[in-house]
């Protein structure tokens, strides 16, 4: 059975959402932050690079949630989550998820985890004082132009939802004037609503 | 025909090798960087997020290179550039694109982009003087364990190649001391060898 390494309010609840999405059969394992579990001799040995998610599968690891993403949505083809017949909508999804990935989620990371780009305390400090203009500038196109509705990608449900729905998560904890956002907000709204989002939720808070 | 958007110098080189190696037929378009036509309304138009690379289809417009990558190996099956066949094989390989474009590009940018994250010029002077650390560290794991040799995802030559290059390109500049990274720049030297690899090249700087 594959298992799901996760701390909860990170990324890794957008892969565990389609792991229920899918109707996967698999197991979690809980990493703690506090204790720093994801710097631990066991941890590393499955990600060396010492961050969740991690997706044991009997293949082996993976790691970064968009190709996490992507494997569910082909290894459970029968949930239909991303069009997998058609490569240019395979490639928008991947698009969409890669830059939640490596814009947005990294204008967030810089309100906490400034220490990863520098060390004075006052650049840290002055990271944390940006960053709600920046994750507000990398929510822009998304509500303007990138989020088709009423899913990411328009009628179908995918893992871009999961996706983005993960990211929400941080809106107001990011100090992000979530009245310009409407679009996002109502996404996020909608998704708190489906079963499998609530399922992951439940078993992360559990 | 399709047609690549792109900037000599940054990371759209990348899928113009994977273009030459697929042997498509496609046009490019230089955006000058310097003249900041990446914020031109034309520009914009194509791609609104203002960033190299675009791949402008007949279907519509894709960024972000690991997208851009999957779906080039995608539309050019006859190229054999990631197992497409193998959804465990094919998230490896997009497991290493998203680490390059979340984490080690990230890194790289602080050197040069800092403005994104702070606007103290002490704090993006700070990015820039951890920059060759930071990169170093990124760098730490490609080294060790993610690249399989003798082409990243091991005996196939895939788009995971193409893209390590092109940010092997930088690591002089970002001051990283190439001395501890033997097999990411025997790597680099074996792609600079390649046909496709002095095409693109050589067409980015004609």
């Amino acid at each position: 059975m594959i298992q799901l390494y996760y701390t909860p309010d990170t990324c890794s609840l957008a892969s565990h959402i389609a792991l229920e999405e899918a109707g996967a059969l698999y197991s979690t394992v809980r990493i703690s932050f506090a204790a720093n579990e994801q710097r631990s001799p066991e941890y590393l040995a499955i990600n060396p690079k010492g961050r969740v998610p991690a997706l044991v599968t009997e293949r082996g690891v993976l790691t970064e949630t968009p190709a996490i993403l992507a494997f569910i949505a082909q290894a459970y083809p029968q949930a239909h989550l991303p069009p997998l017949d058609d490569s240019f909508a395979f490639a928008q999804v991947q698009a969409f998820n890669s830059y939640l990935s490596s814009t947005l989620h990294v204008a967030h990371a810089h309100r906490m985890r400034g220490y990863r780009w520098a060390d004075d305390p006052a650049a840290i400090a002055e990271m944390q004082r940006k960053a709600p203009q920046a994750v507000s500038a990398c929510y822009e196109p998304v509500e303007r132009s990138m989020q088709k509705g009423p899913w990411v990608m328009g009628e179908a449900y995918t893992i871009c939802d999961a996706y983005l729905f993960t990211m929400a998560q941080w809106l107001e904890a990011d100090g992000v004037d979530v009245a310009r956002l409407p679009k996002v907000v109502d996404h996020r709204r909608r998704m708190g609503e489906r079963a499998a989002v609530k399922r992951a939720i439940a078993q992360e808070m559990g």
